[in-house]
């Protein structure tokens, strides 16, 4: 199942002319979670991989560069005559902030399900969960992760042949982790079969935050960490003053979880690419700095390494193509 | 002294892959002017002429298209140590909107002086008004035009020194409007020597409205009008019911009023640009329906006809070179 991360927009407070305030889409199969929009993330999405099948909205804090954008993508959603519930997620405060920004923006004609959460299992998906931490940002905030569930092992069906198992349901049932019984009387056991279960993806999302020891936990074995890296070590006072990490404090965290590739975003203006990756390459050498709508591709474990993927490779159809014809925008 | 519009975001409701939602950079001399804030303003303002020295934003009413990038606007400008007070205009209902869209975004570093109009001049600049009407679209709003001052008829040198004045002083004195006693007892008028005082130029822009008689009074001799122009003839019904015009409404509008260029805007994505501008043309063939980033020049009436002049044309400061180097953004 195609899992990946379109980086919607990974600049810090402040958006420049490359890149957008925080935004950041994980596609898994048929399903989309949103994860903050910041300002102009919807027209990031129409640029990229289309506004349509956003199931899910976590935030990770309450500041404006990471929600502002979603009054705009509520509005134009309904428009678009959307009618599937959504659901939101964020840290307390987050009920508040919709009453407040409703306000603003008025209703949407589709139902939203709001829930503030502080920790534990968000979400449970088919075949995923949504879990989440506090982390240390000076304001409720939260670390995000996506784990699959664990997958049956390989099925070797030359094992069962020669065990006598005729091809059909009973392929099925041991697939399923049944046993199953021969004509013979004799007993064939799904183990006898198939190989041990292999975990599923993960991929967590820092938010912004100082490195924190949870975190590392969160992430232990992720495929992915997408972690603040506001600043590099010459503005280390600056990080711990405003609650964000450095680029090499994020590799730290991404040393210690033992992660597949750990991805820098929310980066000032004031950093360099070049700046960013160096330093937290010096000590984990799978970082990257992903630009505004490149993805990472997540292939199974035994497939290969996470491995981003520049704009301007991805085939995807473009936003346009999304808008059912009943439902164009006004 | 140069005039231009910088068109931040021409799309209507919805934004596009190519349009934004409404803002509009009014640049005079070295003052700017900023009519509406949709969402991504800030990084349009970014991409083009800087976010640099606006002094004074425009609301033509209160939809979230035409003010949602203002909280990040806002934050930035804090952000980037803004201490000049910024002044703010709009239809009633702008001081509660602000004081709930203030709870969002939190306090700003730089003064704000908010003001509610509703007709007249809402701001007697240096040189030029910013005056105000009522229009229709359903909710308070504004039309909103920048009238400069007449300017004095041109001065003939040749014409002062037949009558004996010396250059100098007296030269002075009667440009600017006064009478002069030369020694020989003579007193030269103005008149004698300078040509009638010529009009300024004026720029109107309708906001979402439906065509109104007291726009046509309004847009009377601009030498721009930039009009909602969200469908075409065939979604009439549409735009009557929504409260907007069509590109022939605007066009009308502006054969009525007899201004120097009819600028669309706010189009819906329904219909192309060709479409809009064939239908505008027909009636009013001095149209242009402007991309993201154009400009329109306004020379003074006897140096030409306003002009849109597109984004690659446009030769400019890029936004960073605008940013002091004490504050660079976090």
């Amino acid at each position: 199942m195609d899992l990946r991360l379109v980086f919607l927009g990974t600049a810090g407070a402040v958006p420049t002319v490359d890149r957008g305030p925080s935004g950041l889409l994980i596609i898994r199969g048929g399903e989309r979670i949103l994860v903050d929009c910041g300002e102009g993330t919807q027209r990031q999405l129409m640029r990229s991989v289309g506004l349509g099948r956003i199931g899910t909205v976590l935030l990770t804090h309450l500041h404006g560069d990471h929600y502002l954008g979603l009054p705009g993508l509520f509005k134009t959603l309904s428009l678009q005559g959307r009618e599937e519930t959504l659901r939101l997620f964020g840290p307390p405060g987050l009920e508040e902030m919709l009453y407040v920004a409703q306000r603003m923006f008025g209703r949407v004609q589709f139902p939203v399900d709001v829930a503030e959460v502080n920790g534990g299992v968000a979400w449970q998906g088919s075949g995923y969960a949504l879990r989440t931490i506090r982390t240390e940002h000076g304001t409720p905030s939260l670390a995000w992760a996506l784990e699959e569930e664990w997958r049956p092992g390989r099925f070797h069906p030359e094992k069962a042949i020669a065990l006598g198992v005729e091809p059909g349901p009973h392929f099925r049932l041991l697939q399923m982790g049944h046993s199953v019984v021969l004509d013979s009387g004799a007993v064939v056991e799904p183990e006898q079969v198939m190989d041990e279960p292999r975990p599923g993806r993960k991929i967590v999302i820092s938010g912004d935050t100082r490195p924190t020891g949870s975190l590392v936990n969160l992430a232990r074995g992720a495929s992915v960490l997408v972690h603040d890296a506001t600043f590099t070590e010459v503005e280390k006072a600056r990080a711990v003053e405003t609650r964000h990490s450095t680029a090499r404090e994020a590799a730290e965290t991404a040393a210690a979880a033992g992660v597949g590739l750990l991805v820098l975003t929310h980066v000032s203006s004031r950093h360099g690419w070049r700046e960013l990756t160096s330093e937290a390459r010096a000590l984990f050498p799978r970082s990257v700095l992903p630009s505004d709508l490149d993805h990472v591709v997540v292939p199974f474990p035994e497939k290969g390494l996470p491995e981003r993927v520049r704009a301007a490779d991805v085939e995807h159809p473009r936003a346009r193509e999304d808008w059912p014809e009943a439902a164009k925008p006004v």
